[in-house]
């Protein structure tokens, strides 16, 4: 079979690299000839929205999939026509929209922030008097590792957000001062099958993901119980097929949830060589209609993100229980080009071992922070 | 880097997945266009004893191996004069004559069954009588799943399978009533550093490798060590770089060397799952001077090979802790064309699964039993 891939990026190339192991072929359509996804499939350089390339993707695939959140919808529903997209187009436009996203979060009594849609400076004013501040500014649409928003803390921030990113659609939150960030992956197969891994807790720096520990010692089985709840419901309303990725924040044992991405999910990358089936092989499996497979963590493990610049490859595997992904992208100051997995027989090695990886990782990050 | 690799079957596929990971390209030379290595890496369709072709190879790549021990050890050489090509082309010398092997290993005093050279008839009679029988006669050079041997019960035998197969060199090995044929995987880097897996005890049905079982009912610390210690020598002994697989026959906690196989083997791929280092993700950290990987096992792993005829994916993924790797070959009687690898938590868990798998699998073996 050939599998269809909107967006050529590390996410379509380890869905490719997990794909292989069945005899899977993968197509990638992505505006950049340099799509890292190239060196494990063939890539198609084109636009999103081009209905030629589109309708050439669909040709060539027996099943379409898309790696990046902000394809259009309507190429999506135009390849939909000609053959599955799998997570289903309607996810896509859900979570396109930050407001449309939690409106639809609150219909189906996921609690999220407090939030209002803005669209003028009365507007702003208005969310501002009824939310409070702190509060956080965002786009809309398009948003992704802390781009296009702000966190205001006086009537004067909401006033200069406003002059620097009111030309576009914003939505107010509720600043949460949450303890934990943590984020739900799951999995929903085309028979309705579904598969929820352990919760990750995820830290990030500047708005892009930094770190991410599975089952970490904020895990308890309530907020398992609960997160796998919300998503369920996620999942269904939506008919889902493939991985979806939740993202929460959790206090005092509530959680509120945050967003979520259709697709596979940074802080799932741990399942590659932390889960029984990692969330590239089950979004495989999924989009095959194949039953899918255990989510159960294996052994203790955690993630680390190669941000800016690359280690010395040495330096990272010489801790035992270290795996080096290197994305095949050129470095660029907070480009994410790699991770690190780490693996270890019990949760004090890990946290050793994550003690030895840190800096040799985090020496990636210097040229940000 | 671009790592060059003489054969492309699926072991040399294997090693290109596991490359991946660390954004290595892999070029393969094969005298097949089919060859199944051409879905992951640049595959040049060639003789392996083809200069220009060789040239072409070594012009691409910044290393070679090689995942077929029966390429002309004169090819390795013409190679290792351009780019250093690992395993070492004297470990493909030995490995290609059952009789130099078997005269190395003595030479190391490392035990093997008893043998003799037999190029006459009048030879095979003398080694019949010094060895006795049961015995097995083989062809030294080019033999592989249980191709070019027979089992001689008596002198009628002995003179039939001299008429069968006498125009070839020839090694009469005596008939070891072994308890169990085991398997020591190994792996030496550039510096030195050496790794063992655990010993993998293996079930063979018609000369071809059926099932493995790493660290079975059978393991024992003794074993493992004597094991290890074989390897080591064989390694130190050849300034060796990269996996080497040694098959054994085990009895009363004894070991009798039978053979090696200077590269990455069917008896090692339970390690994709089932260690923390891959034979795969090792090979090519040695190739590339890396830091070897943990080589612990985890959790508890069993692998089958699918053999002739592919399961449905539908049946074994159904098994919870199943990977199923599909070869992307063409099915044919006897063809190794994917394999199974089960991961259980408990030992019982294990074998529960390998029992829910087994005829699944097997099925695919109905055609040559």
């Amino acid at each position: 079979m050939t599998i269809g891939v909107l967006g050529g990026g590390q996410l379509g190339r380890m869905l490719a690299m997990a794909g292989q192991t069945l005899d899977q072929r993968f197509v990638f359509l992505d505006p950049s000839p340099d799509a890292t996804a190239r060196h494990v499939g063939n890539l198609s350089v084109g636009a999103y929205d081009d209905e030629e390339h589109l309708s050439e993707l669909a040709r060539k695939s027996d099943v379409v999939t898309y790696e990046f959140e902000n394809v259009p919808v309507t190429s999506a529903r135009f390849l939909n026509e000609l053959v599955h997209v799998y997570p289903p187009p309607r996810a896509l436009e859900v979570s396109q929209d930050r407001v449309v996203e939690k409106e639809f979060f609150a219909r189906l009594g996921i609690p999220t922030p407090a939030f209002a849609a803005v669209s003028t400076r009365a507007e702003l004013e208005a969310a501002v008097a009824r939310l409070g501040l702190p509060a956080v500014l965002k786009t809309r649409r398009f948003g992704y590792d802390g781009k296009g928003q702000c966190v205001l803390h006086t009537n004067d921030d909401a006033s200069h957000a406003w002059d620097a990113i009111g030309s576009v659609a914003l939505i107010l939150e509720a600043f949460s001062p949450f303890e934990r960030e943590m984020s739900i992956l799951s999995v929903r197969g085309t028979t309705g099958e579904t598969r929820f891994w352990p919760l990750v807790e995820n830290e990030h720096r500047g708005g892009i993901l930094r770190r991410s520990l599975p089952q970490s010692n904020a895990w308890t089985p309530k907020l398992q119980a609960l997160a796998e709840a919300h998503a369920a419901r996620v999942l269904e309303e939506l008919d889902y097929v493939g991985v979806l990725a939740i993202e929460l924040f959790v206090k005092n044992g509530e959680i509120l949830v945050n967003e979520m991405a259709p697709r596979v999910h940074n802080s799932g990358h741990w399942t590659i060589e932390g889960s029984e089936t990692s969330q590239f092989e089950n979004h495989v499996r999924a989009l095959l209609g194949l039953p899918l497979g255990s989510t159960r963590m294996i052994d203790h493990v955690g993630m680390l993100n190669v941000i800016g610049r690359m280690p010395l490859h040495a330096d990272v595997l010489a801790v035992d229980g270290a795996h080096l992904h290197v994305y095949g992208k050129e470095a660029a100051r907070g480009r994410k080009i790699g991770h690190v997995t780490v693996r270890a027989k019990t949760r004090e090695d890990l946290a050793q071992k994550l003690e030895t990886l840190v800096p040799i990782v985090d020496e990636s990050l210097a040229a940000r922070d």
